[in-house]
Formats: C-alpha cells, structure tokens, sequence
C-alpha cells in the first residue's frame, strides 16, 4: 500500500535539480528554552554564551546562542527535503557563521542544488546543497555546503545535469566574521575559565580533552526533536532492529555538539564556532558509547580590521569508548580505525593580546 | 502503618459526592522554557507553534502553546484529586479549546463531580468530572469531561446519590471556537511546509503518517512531571516491578502527543485542535516501544464567521510497533488488537481557501 | 602521556592553601529555560515557585527558582577547582539561602579555603571550604561550608598549614533570611495544595512521603550537565565500567532534588529553604533506582521581625528501594543501612497562622 499524496516521502535523487532552490519548513523560533535545553544536553560552560552579563561586557546585546544550536537547527530543517531517503552524509564544506543569534531569533532556512552526481549503480546519487538559515530580518546567519548520498526512486530514472562543485578545501580566514561590535579585549579571564589567549596556541599543538560522556537514547532523541530533525534512524528502534546496526543511530550532530563541550577543558577561550571546513562523521555512534575527543591545531590567523581576536583552525577528533591521551588518529593508509568517530574540521574565534 | 494526616492519599470513590466542586493546587506559569521542553519531547513541527512570526502573521499575539499541552497541564492538576486511586481513565467527551495559551500564561484547575456509578462488585465506581483550565485572567481555556474508574477505600460504604451523566457523542462544529482575530488565509505555506487546506481532505480519507518514534522511560517521566502529573503508574519502577505489567507505563496523553507530532505528515495545516469528542487508551504503552499512527476524517463543517478556515474531524489511531500502511482498526466485533494503544476522536482547525 | 598543559586537570590536596580564595568560572545565567527543566526533572509543585501570580500574591517580584537550582548552579561551579579529584563528599554546614533568586539572574560563585587536615595515610586529605554565590548585582545570594575528601598528586608533598574549622552544628533560628518583602499570610492554600500551616507541626512528627521515583541515566546527567557539574563520575561509563560500582553514580543533589520534590505530599507550604544544616550522602545511587523520602520535625522556631511565616528544622531522609511508612533509619550503632542514601538536615518557612 502506498502512502497518501499528502504525506510526505521526501526527494529522491532524481527529484533534484541543478539550480533549484528549496525552501524549507518550518520557521523556528529559539528561545529562552531551547537555550537551557542545549545546555544541559551537552554542559557547555564556554562564558558568553553562560552568562548574559558576561556576553554584554564584550559588546554582544545579549548572550549568543550556541552556534551549533544555529547549525543544527537549520540543518533539521533541511532533513525533510533532502536527506529523508539519504544512505550517508558525506561531507561539510564551506560553512561559515555570519551573525550572532540571540533567544528569541526565528530562524528559516533555505537550500541550493549545487550539485548532483549519479552513482555508476545507479541505485543512488551524491547531491550537493548549498543552505543558508535566515534570522526574523531576513538577514542570512549560517552558509555551508553538504553532501549526500540519496536513493533513487527508480534506478532507470536520468539526471537531466550533473555537476560536481567544485569546493574550497577551507574557508580562507578573511571570510571569517567575528561579532559585529565586540571587543573580546574586555573579557574577565577568570570568569572564563582560562587565561590562554589566541597568542598561546601553536600549530602543530595538540590537547587531549581528557573527559568522556555517555550516550543515551532519551538524551540524542530529545536533541535530535528540539532541532526538528525528521531523520527516521535516530527515532525508530522498530525500524532499526531489522536494519543494518539493529539500533538507532545518534544524530551525527549531536557527537558535534558532545565534542565541542568537552573541548572547554583546553579551548575555553574559543568561543566563536566561525567557519566549518569539513567534517566526516568517520563511524556510527550508538546509545552507550562514551565519548571522548583531542584538537589538533591546524592554522592561525589574524582577523581583518580585528586586534582583539583572531581565528585559529582546529581539527576536533572524538572517538567512542577509547580515551585521547594518545590522540588516535588515521591509520598510515588514511582510514580511520572503528573507534573514531568524528574528524571535524573548523575556525574559532578566540580573544588575543 | 497508617501515612501521617497531612500527608494526602487521594479521594476513594465514596469521597466524592454529586455536584461537588473541586479546587485542584498548584497553579503552574507555562513558559519559554514548557514551550521548548515540548518541543524536545515530541519533535512537533506545526507553523504556528514552531514559529512567533508566523503566528503573528495570522494575527496571533504570540506563538501559542501547543493545544495538548494546555491540556496535560490541566489534567495533570487533577490527577492528586480525581485519579490518584484510579484502576483505569475511562474515556474523554465534551473536550473544547476556547482560547489560545501564550508563553507566560499560569493555568489552574476545577472540576465538578457530574456523574457516580458504582460498579456491582461494590469494589470500584465510575467518576464522571468536568474539568475546566482557567488562565491567569480568570478565563476558561479547556473544559473536558472525562470518567475514571476509582477504587473505593471501603466495600461496604454506601452512595449517597447516583446519576450517569448524558454526555454528547461529539462536540458539535458551531460549539468549536477558532482563535479570536486570527485569519488563516495570510499564512505563508511553504513555510508551514504543506500546501493542503481544509478544502483538500475528504470525509473517510485515511493517511498513513508513515514515520515511528520510540518512547524511553527518562522522556515520559520528563513529561509527565512537566505536567505535574503525579499517577504512580508512570514513576515508580520498585512499586510496577510488583505490578500488573512488571513496568512503568507510559501517561496516556504522552501517546497523545507523540501521534499529534508524527501526524504532522500528511495533516501539516492541521494547526488548532478544538474539540475533544472522545478518546481511548485502548492498550499500555512501555518503554522501548515504537509508536506509529494513521488518521482518518470523519466530518468536515465550516465555522461559524469564519471563512478563512474550518474544521475536520479527525480519528487518530495509534499503534505500537506495528507500522500504519494498512490502517490496523478494531476487529469487526469492535475489539482492538493488543499493538493498537490510542483511538482518539477530535477536531481540528485548518486554513480553508 | 600527560595531559596538555592547557588541560586542567584539577586541585590535588597539597594545591589548596588555607585562607585561599578561588573565583570560580563560569558565571551562569538562569533563566525561564532552567526553570522549566527543573520542573520537569523533578516534578516539583510547591506553589510559589510554580506559579507566577502566586508568588507575586506573596509579594515576591516574580517566581522564585527553586533554592535547590540556586544550590546545585554554584555547586557545580566550584566542581573543577575543588573536588575534580576527590574521593567522596563528607558534608555540608552552615548553608544560609540569603536572597530569592528570580529567572533572569546571573549566579557566579567563590570559595574560601577554611580547613585542610591530611589523613595519616598521606593520599589524601580533607578540604573544608566556605562557598559563596553571588547574583549579578554582586549580592551573596547563598553561603554555605562544605568538606571532601581529596587526593594528593604526591604522597610526599608536605603541607604548610593545617587548620579543622569550627563549624556550628546548625544554623540558629535568626540567621534565617525569610524573604524580604514577602507576606505569606496572603496565600490562597488551597490553590497551594494544604491548609497544613507552620503552627500544625509538633517536634519529633515523622511525615512518609509516599510516593517513590525512579531515577534513569538520561535524567541525572541533563540535571547535573544543567549545573555545569562536571564530576566525571556521573558521565563516563567507560571509566566507571572498571571502578568502584561498574556504572555512573547519580549526583548527590539530584537525590536531595528529587526527594524535595517528594515532600511536597506532607509538607506542600515547606516553601523556602532557608538554611541547610548538615547533610550525608550515606549511599550511592544508580540509574534504575527507586527513591522515597521521609521527613522528621526536628525543631520549630519563630523568625526574628515576621509574624506571618516561621520556621521548621526537619530531616529529610532518603531510601532507595525501601517505602518509607517504617521510616527506616540508622541502626543503633549509628549506621546507615544500605538502602538509606540521604541524611539531609535544613530549615524551611512556612506560612503561620
């Protein structure tokens, strides 16, 4: 028996078009509530986003959210268009944050075909979106590039175009927007929790955040909804007992967020996620596992027109049930062993001398 | 031993008495943070509620509540007076939503014994209440019936007096109230994520909501003790080990609302529930379980004044692990297969062109 | 390998200096959301800081949070600096809960060193040290003393000055703050749920109160990540699959949380905390276990300047997996048996007649 017309099944690969732009529903405004929620599924203690007094002392209007509660939620908008019949998430590219979002935003997000690759199968296609989010005023905050690997619906269906886009291996520092009207100059450093500043970093570093945190059900479903995420492997266990894991997989998303919340203890001066140059969510992670995570610095730069901050470009690792005191890495063939599970590359806004 | 006199163990059946009318503590502010917390639990998607600008733009003061969680906060009120030493909740009639809850409402409760039955093993009786919601400004925002079977603390204790209340079949499509200043037909729908209105559904139309989600144990206590609904039932898992099920079971209006989210696919524009005709638990629900849910539209009415929206009802039917494609129902002596746990009866108000 | 150099990895005993000062990171902003989910992790229904118009009824400027959230907010805060590396928690003394703390405010915290005493064995030693919470207007909104046991880095460091404090063995009566500005007499009991005032509780009552609640992993972590607590053994089963239990261990305060809540049935005006006067985790908890609580009056004393409220000394005392209507308790050779897992003694006002 099929579906109703009026119930969605989402896009299949040749459902796409290159060029087409998707708006997506629904609007979703952030408040009070969902800036608490955040915080206590993944205890964040990073200091402008804690504290309103402390985000007003820099310049902010008010204490930010999370950027990766931006991201997440203009990526869950995007689920039920075009990664509802997805195999893999493939890749991030170009992601940068361009605008502070404040409780009480409502964001809306919007998405490019950029695009489309069949697979010589020809059971399935890789589809690049470019997707903005857009705040109450119309006023773009997130930009950033995916890629997917989608079903088709009927394997004999043709592609009308394809295009393999071509992207930036990072975003260059000078399309980093730091906060518009801070000045991180001003920061009470005790009150942040650490007094190592942009200065005290050196590429090649590395810092093992030392601290696991257990996955559980209730916890990635409670994230994974409040980001209205339709992807049905985080919700139904019925579904995946028959399925390829035989449980429900956490939303890719929410390890991001795990991650970056244990990298306070090492990087709790970086406060400002301001670009994503990739990331690849390298193996599964399930109800139980433990994460742990380790950075590598990868880049610094200078911020333009800014002396009071500047970027540095992190790789942040995680692994699941194994610590990072040895900073597991890729093997020398560039696979990553089954106990990696993110290799998330980015630019931090962090306050300078 | 015999719990201390302050300490309350609930009203037995022969401590109600035909007409009374019960105050139920404690008032409860919803606010930012309840209107997030709902959203995490369920993962609901409608426009109005997602989004402060779209509700404006229908002429709303502010994104309203979600119906249903008016409603569990009101029932939850009720439960330490009316349900506390129940053995079943029986069934619900006469459900109206009469105004639209915003963030920063405090609701309190009454209800007004209406209906006593004893049963014949002089064991148990039937309660019949009529609750009624009140808002901070004194106005009534939900008024329900619902009938309970209750225990009685003494076999042998007689009934003053015994009336069973004639309660209507269905709430009838003039008695429904639409949000006062509203007007539907300004909605963006591509932003509500479904271009079918009111005029679309037909009368016997089924839909298939397609996804599942499963419930934990830590999301449904999350919830219920949201609503500030104190039943045994649902928290005590040393008490249910020794119990009729061996588990905790999952509050019946938590089925309520996870089928109210999924039916977003396929019921998008569905946004106001105004009536309540009827509904029944027809079987437990526990943890691990997976709940899928079809719809079917039963009637179609306009409203009153209204030419911008209407009213469909709509029978929700829930199931556990049992995906909805055929449409399980009761079997043709009118008895429900153990997978289906919800039959409820309401409703709803959409856009119309 | 050792942990990097920006990592922090915590205090060891010989770190602590006596008549040190620490300021602790981060400061915290405690808003709308906080409230919500501390009512929905809890259950919690004690009027005032329930209802918005009920607390202003009182004279309150708004809903007051729960003290508890207050408490656990500038506990957690001085986790990474204090107790990072202890072995258990010993105590609590001298809590005095100075001024309501409304949603919207900014907690952060300090602590002094007061004590330090080395065990024989030179592993560890006892830090006793005086905390206080301040609001964002730099009022101390909270104090209170608390000792741990701590490990040394090295068995052989030597410390330079020892000192075990003098600690009262309870708050007296008049260093009590009732709130200022407050009339409690004002209240509509009813809508509080118990005409039980002040006046109707005798020294040595014993209240059981009833209910019990089980506690999941998915819980105790959303709270004590809420409070930015960030003790590992609460969160890494990885770790603590190979330590002392084999799993997490739930928070102290979310037990001392989770019984509060409990004792509204018996003590439902109970509305402030006002002082804590001593407090024993007896036993761990784990996820899967069922919490009841019982109370004893252990004192009753006016409040120096209010004849509308007065206050209560009782002993909150916690099972796991026990009822309570025997009210368990130590054994006559003062020992707690295993089931008992809190031994909580502190002052709270109620409404007199």
């Amino acid at each position: 028996m099929k579906a109703s017309a009026k119930t969605s099944g989402g896009n299949f690969f040749e459902d796409f078009r290159l060029g087409q732009t998707i708006t997506h529903a629904t609007p979703r405004t952030l408040g009070e509530g969902e800036r608490a929620l955040y915080a206590a599924l993944y205890g964040s203690r990073f200091a402008p986003q804690s504290s309103e007094p402390f985000a007003r002392s820099l310049g902010y209007r008010g204490a930010p959210l999370d950027d990766l509660l931006v991201f997440h939620t203009v990526f869950g908008k995007t689920v039920p268009d075009i990664s509802l019949n997805a195999v893999a998430n493939l890749g991030y590219a170009e992601g940068r944050f361009l605008k502070p979002v404040l409780a009480g935003a409502t964001l809306r997000a919007e998405s490019e075909i950029i695009g489309l690759k069949e697979n010589s199968n020809r059971q399935t296609g890789v589809v690049y979106v470019r997707t903005r989010g857009f705040d109450q005023e119309g006023e773009c905050v997130l930009s950033y590039v995916r890629w997917v690997m989608v079903r088709k619906r009927d394997a004999e269906a043709s592609i009308a175009e394809e295009l393999v886009p071509e992207l930036g291996p990072a975003v260059a520092a000078d399309a980093l927007c730091a906060p518009a009207g801070t000045d991180f100059r001003k920061a009470d450093f005790s009150a942040a929790g650490s007094a190592h500043l942009w200065n005290d970093y050196e590429v090649g570093e590395k810092i093992d955040h030392v601290d696991g945190i257990t996955v559980e059900d209730a916890e990635h479903m409670l994230a994974t909804r409040l980001y209205q995420n339709t992807a049905r492997v985080h919700f139904n266990q019925h579904a995946e007992s028959g399925g390829r894991f035989g449980k429900r997989l956490v939303y890719g998303g929410h390890v991001i967020s795990l991650t970056r919340a244990l990298s306070f203890n090492g990087l709790a001066n970086a406060w400002v996620i301001a670009g994503i140059n990739g990331g690849r969510h390298a193996n599964p992670v399930f109800a139980g596992d433990t994460i742990f995570a380790w950075s590598e610095v990868l880049d610094r730069s200078a911020l333009p027109g800014r002396d009071d901050c500047a970027a540095l470009r992190l790789r942040l690792v995680a692994t699941k049930n194994l610590p990072c005191q040895a900073y597991p890495d890729r093997d020398p063939s560039g696979r990553y062993p089954e106990n990696i599970v993110l290799d998330f590359d980015y630019w931090a806004i962090l306050p300078r001398r």
